[in-house]
């Protein structure tokens, strides 16, 4: 049994770790923290919970995560950096489902974070927790840099066609829409149901911090510079990402289902849909999986992939627990088999 | 492992049913039939299942259902009555997701449903499939009819009042509010998102086939006639009941929360919240669970029973298998331990 | 023209009101408060304003009121009182959209409130706004308390069995379901899209301060003592209020509609609908508008009213505007002929 | 006053009409034809049109409509077609809300629609009603062919781009999503809310028939081949369009939103946002206005616009109200006056 703790664990990332965890044959949850919440049950914060656990949150302070095999970090950005050289040195694993470790360059990830990083000299060893990107690595690291939510859907649908250079690097575009848990279960007018239901806007057109994460990735496996638009929206529904990505063609003569069919074909959690077909949020709401689709519109040379997930679980907890799977030496799919709820 | 066989698995109880078989220990799930889409891979219709199931439709003409231990019906009204004598006979149990064997009186059953009964004398064999009611019956029947998702709800919430007669039987009332799901999934207008959504209103006050049901078990637990007023409501969500139950307490000095924690005490899938809360349909979507609260409004002498359900999970498909591991002796709560998916 | 100043319109029903202001023939907004957002144009905050009107929210303590004709509060609880004798001793008229001035009973208010009542003295003189109930007292009101949204759209529905005496009144249950923006624009975890849709809760059950002021109303009516249980529920709409209302009938033998037809046949914003209808919410989205029809479920004793509002428009901004055209001698119905938006 | 005919006014589009037409000072109603529903009252199909008038379906084929001065047709493809000829010859101008006129080309209508065209002659007359493209023609037509919803969005963002040639016209980007009213009323399993809630998918990749549509119209503002990709995506909203348009710049050095400010500044139902702005689509929300704002991510060569309308109002029924306030000499504005319903 491997012993876990969840530090920060009263937002939606937090309670869909405790809900695959529970089900987790080879985990024990030895204290999930929380300094607003010390004392409470957890259950009484998130009654779907209730009879499945007497766990109470307990204040961060006073946890001894030191004793724990591995340490998930649901919080904000800058907390498990803070924390990452004590609990490294007392040989504890980390998986960071925050942003502190997913950019290489201690520069590019001060100037989008807006803070100066506290461990730098780590950013080097952890590893980017995209199993179907980086799995050896993850085995064996200290640290995994759980990825984004956009930034998993969009690199799964783009990997395969950056990774054979089959596409023109300099102008790809990632129009992602997202449902609004990806913005957490913070208190904001933005969010209440009366402001976000009935209605799509865009939104970070600007700039998104999941930008520069998407980049990082799409360079290393495209060997060069990339160019990226990403516009991410906000769509009334709870669960789900939906990215639409756009690329011009190389070479027009490739088959690309072909291309996909055979990147992803031993991963057990992408799944590329056949020639033709549509996915849905909603065929992969609360599972493990990213369901792929690719089209090419009236054989143009224009590329349009499809690619969505439930961005609380393959963008986030399931991911996690993926990695925490691979880390500890265990199958890779343990804890993640449950079905997606449809309708 | 027993041997089930699903009859009409393309609705929403269909595909709920088959979400929970497929992670079911001790089931086998021989065939599923569908007359309209005959040899299509099930994962097509309901595209969650990729990966966990290769079943296909089969039609129910040409598949061997008296192979099977168990065949569950997840059809209109009146197609199980119709095959019920001869599956009996080749030993098959059958528990009824529809309404064919849930009133124990032809003439009543006759009435409500329009139709003549094909098989009268099973009525009063069948026994109603609450096991919170009926447990015992329910090990040893050959016909078991599932409850309705309104009636399930409303009758977890009344039974431990007329159980032990603390409130007049006579002016009861039951205000039950459902998502669309309860519908099933047949096109049609009023059901559409643009029809359905951004909207609540009530339907069938004038007489709903699920009245007969509830006050014929409320009749049998309390040993004489009841009056209960029943209005369901349509509400714009997917999954879920609220049934909001009013009556007047005969005895102001009873504990009502101690006579609902005394009675459910025992139950693996019905919670009795603590006083003063509020159960949400969302702690249970996904869930074969019923969370109760009851309420005293002002001290007064009418009690307000708050009930919820998903009406998909407890109100059909998951208590349709807690009634199957009933009947084959299995652990009650095997293959429903999954846990509500919140948010 | 009537000169109009609004205090506290940073809310719903402060945009509601700038809404159906702006196309009011007879009224020129002077000015609209908001300390918060003070010296910014209103249509930043409510972009579907822009273009309709240049209006820049201004600092309460620095705005004239007492220069207008009329004003209407939209504000907290507490807020208007404090300010209403000096407005009235300047020649203000005012419309009270909170509940400063709901209830006769200075004790009354003052308990379920929380708060001493700033001007006691005023409570007797200020007139329950409820048009259908008592349009020529409004005629000649120096104060109007609007009434909230639930005791609309309940009193529409009760009043003509309560006026009548055709039902006991000792045990009258009103169970309401509210769409999320009867909640107000405030920033809470509850409201949150996440949170709120794909679910239904009841709340307040123990009190809510709706309750009294219900009952008062109805005991007026009644000419005595009225029992009523009332229920409300959060669903997942923006707009919209469905109350379900429940009486036991005296007399067997009236005709319910045409009581109904009768009571309300002369009313420009009450519309009863034929014998066997359910009113939807959304068909007076937007509407000043209630929509009641009644039933008498298998010709029991039980009588069943439904009655829709827009709880912005005729549970808030609308019914303010009716009551200012009522005060200032103008059509009823000025400004308010717009039709529901559907779908 | 315009005696005005609709045919075919069971559908979203046509309850839509009636709204506005409704409140419109200078048209008189003549009929609504409906073969389904001949006879029966509208505010029966819709009530949210109960008490603003007694009108009727009629049978298409027994409704005079050669005594009107304007036809609207509200139907499927190809209805409007085969009725054209002889209406003009009765000197009655049409404006079709359908397709059968909207691609000057017979050939690519045929291929894109699927049927022969029952008058190829009209199509080069008929004017494509987009009034900020086209005003002046559309003041003489006899046929206006309104707009599709998406084509309004997206070529309302793109054409102060391609007019001036400010962006390679190759390789444009159009990602729409749409809320579900736009596929209309029809009863179909994909358009249930428990399908089309909570989900996002897209939808037409492999061509939709507003593709030539848009295609069209930019060729002739651009003066040459354009090369698009569209793909519309459907959103669990009602109504709603967000278009989200990417294309490359050819001159880094221009003023965008100088560019769009200048184009539409004497627009009345283009509303161009400040800098740095995100558009809602629920700030257009009943509302005959597309809302556009236009960026510049990292000051890079792609440009994005973000243009958003509601797909019944400026994407149908509004506009055909604004063709035919072209069409007969009225302000443009007529009848259009309401304001957004937010929230």
């Amino acid at each position: 049994m491997i012993r876990v703790g969840i530090v920060g664990g009263t937002g939606y990332t937090g309670v869909e770790l405790l809900r695959l965890l529970l089900g987790h044959p080879q985990v024990r949850l030895e204290a999930i923290t929380s300094r607003a919440e010390a004392g409470r049950l957890v259950a009484d914060i998130y009654p779907n919970l209730r009879g499945y656990t007497d766990l109470r949150f307990s204040d961060p302070a006073e946890t001894g995560l030191a004793g724990c095999d591995a340490v998930l970090y649901a919080t904000p950005n800058g907390i498990s950096m803070a924390a990452a050289r004590e609990l490294l040195a007392a040989g504890v694993r980390i998986v960071d489902l925050a942003a502190d470790f997913r950019l290489r360059d201690p520069a590019i990830w001060e100037r989008w974070y807006g803070m100066p990083h506290a461990c730098p000299e780590l950013l080097e060893e952890a590893v980017y927790g995209l199993p179907e990107l980086n799995r050896e690595h993850i085995r064996s690291a200290r640290i995994v840099a759980n990825p984004g939510c956009y930034p998993t859907a969009a690199l799964l649908g783009l990997i395969p066609l950056l990774e054979r250079r089959l596409v023109a690097p300099e102008s790809i575009i990632a129009d992602c829409k997202s449902g609004a848990s990806g913005a957490g279960r913070k208190a904001a007018v933005g969010f209440l149901l009366c402001e976000a239901s009935e209605s799509v806007k865009a939104y970070g057109v600007s700039g998104h911090r999941h930008l520069p994460e998407i980049r990082q990735s799409l360079e290393e496996v495209a060997g060069g510079p990339v160019g990226i638009t990403f516009v991410p929206h906000l769509t009334p529904m709870i669960r789900g990402i939906h990215a639409t990505l756009y690329a011009r063609l190389e070479d027009a003569t490739i088959d690309l289902q072909a291309v996909y069919a055979s990147r992803y074909g031993g991963e057990p959690f992408v799944d590329v849909l056949e020639p033709g077909s549509y996915p849905e949020t909603r065929n992969v709401r609360g599972a493990n999986l990213c369901h792929v689709a690719v089209h090419r519109p009236q054989d143009g040379d224009t590329v349009v992939v499809l690619s969505v997930i439930d961005n609380l679980v393959k963008g986030a907890a399931g991911q996690a627990i993926q990695n925490l799977n691979l880390m500890f030496g265990l199958d890779e799919t343990l804890g993640l088999g449950g079905i997606a709820l449809l309708p």
